[in-house]
């Protein structure tokens, strides 16, 4: 799959090169391409990539002309599903990312600054708009990692073992259940002792009792 | 305001030395430290920090002596709000950031990898459980990085503008009005006329109205 990024910050991109995600952009199962705004400021002198708000206000706004320029340098044709990091978006969640991960296109994630980007290359430009949730993050490029990673997890050959994907929380529409490894007991806490069985059907019977407890204390809501 | 970050991957934060939080950390506003949750294995051949789970599954589990023995080097009289970064936590949010920017004490996020840390560590040395949506991701990186981004700009000193964190989305419980720069027409759209106008009145009125449409499109569940 690949994951077209266009940012203001292409260096803080590199977490997504470390572990499970790094191995599958070598193991050529994910394609990372970043794409760096700046380059397409038409200001050839300072790269500009943003000005003042129209009607005033706090802060800086990102300029049409250069988000214009490198979207359709990155995606020409508009063979991407386009996508805006934005606290305007639908919530991004589980299922979302299983359905970017079975997109037959490739994703292009934009990433924002500041006080935002020009509304014109939204209406313009942008398929979708996606927030991570209901927080204020300084730019869009935190944001398009996680979604990049929480996608790519969907992506076949990118985790090791298929059976991770599936049995993780959300997966299945509840929490995970709790997990234990060794010692046995740690500063007195014992590992319940069913875990120590090895009765396959009363471990499996126990977690799944366990994920519908905590799934009902905590997140009461996925259950209906 | 500290943020202590335990981590078995410190180099995946060097996006938080970058932009606002970078030159807020430079200022001093803000101070970030990472502990390598690795230099605490008491396996020093090694550095072993993971096992298989009890019971049997996919994946590995965060043993439990390198993060009690991290967690306690790193806030060793319990002065920390620790939290861990985990699926089964409650929704941050931007209030939350705010709660948490208002503490008199030191923020700690645990970040977990693979299938997760062994519950003991949560019973015994974490304070919450804290989720920045439903999605699974890699590693509680990404998260953290997030958090400790969006409770920065509640912090005094860390946005260069004061008036930046109070306009912008859910700040007022509302997202944000449209925002527009130069040039005032572009690929044939125009900005809004009266963001034009130059009549400061005017175009508060335009973006409350805007900023309360576009919340009852997208969001309606902001303005219960």
């Amino acid at each position: 799959m690949t994951i077209k990024i266009l940012t203001l910050f292409p260096q803080m991109f590199a977490p997504l090169f470390e572990s499970i995600t790094g191995r599958a952009i070598d193991s050529g199962a994910l394609n990372i391409e970043i794409t760096d705004i700046r380059k397409y400021s038409a200001d050839t002198k300072h790269f500009k990539c943003d000005d003042a708000p129209f009607g005033g206000g706090a802060g800086m706004i990102l300029s049409p002309q250069p988000l214009y320029d490198a979207i359709n340098a990155a995606d020409p044709n508009h063979a991407c599903h386009r996508v805006y990091l934005s606290p305007h978006g639908r919530i991004f969640n589980a299922g979302i990312a299983r359905e970017f991960a079975a997109l037959s296109k490739p994703l292009l994630l934009l990433c924002g600054r500041y006080e935002g980007i020009d509304r014109r290359i939204i209406d313009l430009c942008i398929d979708e708009e996606l927030s991570i949730g209901d927080y204020i993050l300084t730019g869009g490029e935190l944001a398009a990692m996680a979604v990049a990673d929480a996608v790519s997890r969907f992506v076949p050959g990118v985790l090791g073992n298929a059976q991770s994907a599936a049995d993780e929380s959300f997966s299945n529409g509840l929490l995970e259940y709790p997990q234990y490894t060794r010692p046995a007991e740690f500063m007195g806490l014992s590992v319940p002792q069913v875990l120590l069985s090895g009765h396959h059907g009363n471990v499996e019977k126990w977690r799944k009792e366990q994920a519908e407890k905590i799934t009902r204390q905590k997140r009461p809501d996925l259950l209906k």
